[in-house]
């Protein structure tokens, strides 16, 4: 097997004020892996035996409720860790992260966990900003889902897709991984029909452009007046 | 001025596994303060000057929207640390803190927080577990709005009062604390309409008691049917 280099994991969040000779001992106890497209990488309820960091691609965190409902909690970027249910004092993972698109992650046995953020304070602190950024993001959601029409939701979280992951294309903004209309349902706590009705609104009036799991922005600044609820008064 | 008691928070979860003499370095270190019904303890967007223990008293968490919208995002009871922006990254507070009665508090500079959680690492992962479950909870929020019927989520909501606070009395279940229909609105993001029509509803089947900032569920088994979606099918 070969050294996995630290040039993966130097300028990534999680690593930022780590010793270089620090951040060789954490990859050396890591394990590489693939995870194809549509596959999980952690499944919700199931004991948390490794943490992750998502080196290449996206993540979706979808939790399921007792009737079988999905709701995607959040989608996750290049660079960021997942599956920290041991920082969180949990046992188990409190959802199900899913591939995206095809990724490759680094694990690490959860027992680990204790160790590094003792042994690296920056590890340690750098990951309960993460944390922090999640809770508020969290928080976000739950005041968007009190005080947001349907409309304004699936505005903002094209929009926050865009800041997230956006591409640049002839078209305009495009979100860089295969995303449904059902997906974004359940992003929004919507059904699929709204989510299809407001998409092609939007592109009759030349807002955005979408496909089979593709969807780009063409018009982010008119996007957001949708977003912010102001589309009412123009 | 009188010294503050270790007694006064050994036990409590943010301190478990300090010895007796870091739990008196770290009072010796707080201030004690008195915060009256209806008065912030700390304001959203203000720069995070301390963080708190809250030793008695109910407080209500609330973020407001740039349109003026309130949400209650949860309510703090006594034991619990509120305020701790700086364990999260962040430099301002990220929501308002009220006091729903009469509290006492103990504050700390902000910038004893990283010192706290270098030299005392229990109380770093203390936090970590109660940060970890704060999220665990806003996801559930998240879920509930994205999957549930606005029925459902006042049922949810009265059911978590009376089990973080609920006091038995000869009518069933208080909660423990004054709160009114409207703030039973602005934690389930519908309107002060809704809720009592609910509540009427409720009282008349005899799931509930309410009056004047009073709430006191008679029959929690019945509360969770309805809470859990079942009621149609009954």
């Amino acid at each position: 097997m070969s050294r996995l280099d630290r040039s993966l994991i130097a300028g990534l969040p999680p690593f930022q004020g780590l010793a270089p000779d620090d951040m060789d001992r954490i990859l050396g106890l890591a394990r590489s892996l693939r995870v194809p497209k549509d596959q999980p990488i952690f499944e919700q309820e199931v004991q948390a035996h490794s943490f992750f960091l998502l080196l290449d691609g996206h993540v979706r965190v979808v939790k399921s409720t007792p009737g079988g409902q999905d709701v995607i909690v959040r989608y996750i970027s290049a660079g960021e860790l997942i599956g920290i249910a041991h920082a969180l004092g949990l046992t188990a993972y409190p959802a199900t992260a899913i591939a995206a698109v095809d990724c490759v992650v680094l694990a690490w046995a959860g027992s680990l966990w204790a160790e590094f953020a003792a042994k690296y304070p920056a590890f340690g602190s750098n990951t309960f900003r993460t944390v922090g950024n999640r809770l508020q993001d969290a928080h976000a959601r739950v005041v968007e889902m009190a005080t947001e029409q349907v409309e304004q939701r699936v505005a903002n979280a094209l929009l926050k897709l865009v800041r997230q992951t956006g591409k640049r294309t002839d078209e305009g903004l495009l979100i860089d991984f295969p995303i449904s209309r059902q997906d974004i349902a359940e992003m929004t706590g919507t059904t699929l029909h709204t989510v299809s009705r407001l998409l092609v609104a939007w592109e009759e009036k030349g807002l955005v452009k979408s496909g089979r799991q593709k969807v780009t922005v063409v018009q982010p600044h008119r996007l957001l007046v949708v977003a912010e609820g102001r589309g009412k008064r123009d």
